[in-house]
């Protein structure tokens, strides 16, 4: 048996290794805007997305590591000998468009697990691309910001608290009155366009919460942020105020609010409509 | 008669200025998140809000201008001999709550003009702190961001589109229903919670529109962004489609959709209910 990974010192590897490889792809100053082409929803996206799953998959392999790849790009992938010795759930690039546009939002998310559900991420990691700044944490062991720790916030109030909000989805007219009661009794609501990162700024006490009941996201996208928020202090759970115990695979979408505390938790579950 | 002041590199000493003064306010990584006090909305705010402001008025004092404040932290004050000769138009700080909090995102916006009405800003300049890039328009003259000229995008497509949208509001109940046809049709929406800010992603091409119908947002917040839309090459009306052309004033508030070309800016206002 191999020894256990040293998976701070592989995950810090991967980000390296994003932050090379989608350079060629960042906005210049006045350079065009990206055609993303007519209605095809992200098709001609995709490079900058492929170059940083690439980076990822070449650095765990340059670490003889078998793993399982459960990507928001390309779907489930096996590498290695014994594949189901690791699961590997990544959104090589959160928040694309950000990127594409020269927004200064958007990450790199990496979890990992021994099998292939939520609760059992047991290492993961979210990099700030634009900002180098990086969010670990370990199972049990905290969570760290550029190797310092990191802690949520204690805000309970919505009149004090920031609040981030994915509202994006087709289907407003059906989500957007489950939530006109805390949007209403909140004072400050954020979107910032990369929802793995906004959970990295909960845990790092920069928000109090991050709500998205769209159930459109993917756990690809909150696999390293949920347990990031985790080992910060905060808690992870459905509307229904539930713990979330789903699968991770590309195409498995959930609901959640995650907190920085649970008194504010409450709160807002209580406002939210199911 | 003085010579006409040049307002290009006082309005820049102004924001090296203001940098200086805001230093000792900003979070740093695990402080405490800041105590806002209980309910009083921002009270506790001040002290950085007002440091910017002095730092603007002493640098324009030092060029010896007269003028009239017009300042969303003062409100209206007189300076010099010839208080009427110039209206300095302020926010010191735009997006106070997300300096306080640490997140990336806050401005500083000052608007130059002979007459107290947003349509004679002839001189404008937005500051991104945070990063340190510097936003300035003169009437007639362009948009520049750090000294090169910038241009509104062309995109024309809601489904490619990222607009932004200030949605917060105690009242959501009656706001957010005028919006849920151009939220639906929109696939990338965005709060960053600096709208000063927002509004010179417009200009420079980084997102394609900010929408506030809130009738919250002041002038004071927009007088600067405005000019640099405009001359970036967007367009700015009420949701009638009219021209706005209020009085400058700390009290006065606008209903607004800025945009980067005319044929977006149409297709926003044919979703937007009155």
């Amino acid at each position: 048996m191999n020894a256990q990974p040293d998976w701070f010192k592989i995950l810090t590897d991967c980000k390296n290794n994003v932050e090379k490889a989608i350079k060629p792809h960042l906005k210049t100053l006045n350079e065009p805007y990206p055609d993303l082409g007519k209605g095809a929803g992200g098709d001609i996206m995709k490079p900058v997305d492929l170059a940083a799953e690439k980076a990822i998959v070449d650095t765990l392999q340059n670490y003889d590591i078998s793993f399982s790849l459960i990507s928001e790009e390309s779907g489930f992938e096996k590498y290695g000998n014994t594949p189901e010795e690791y699961y590997i759930t990544i959104d090589p690039i959160d928040g694309t468009t950000n990127l594409l546009r020269g927004l200064p939002f958007y990450a790199s998310s990496i979890a990992v697990s021994k099998k292939p559900v939520i609760t059992e991420v047991y290492a993961a990691l979210v990099t700030d691309l634009y900002h180098d700044i990086t969010y670990i944490a370990q199972k049990d062991k905290g969570a760290f910001r550029d190797g310092e720790k990191i802690k949520t916030s204690q805000v309970i109030s919505l009149q004090e608290a920031v609040l981030g909000m994915d509202l994006n989805t087709y289907k407003v007219a059906e989500v957007a009155p489950k939530l006109t009661d805390l949007i209403q009794q909140t004072k400050h609501i954020r979107h910032y366009g990369a929802n793995a990162l906004e959970l990295c700024y909960v845990a790092n006490g920069l928000t109090d919460a991050f709500v998205d009941i769209r159930g459109k996201l993917r756990t690809t996208d909150v696999a390293a942020g949920f347990l990031i928020i985790k080992e910060a202090g905060g808690v992870v759970t459905g509307i229904d105020n539930q713990p979330i115990n789903v699968k991770l695979d590309p195409k498995q979408t959930l609901k959640f609010v995650a907190s920085s505390n649970t008194k504010i938790h409450q709160t807002i579950l209580e406002l939210v409509k199911p």
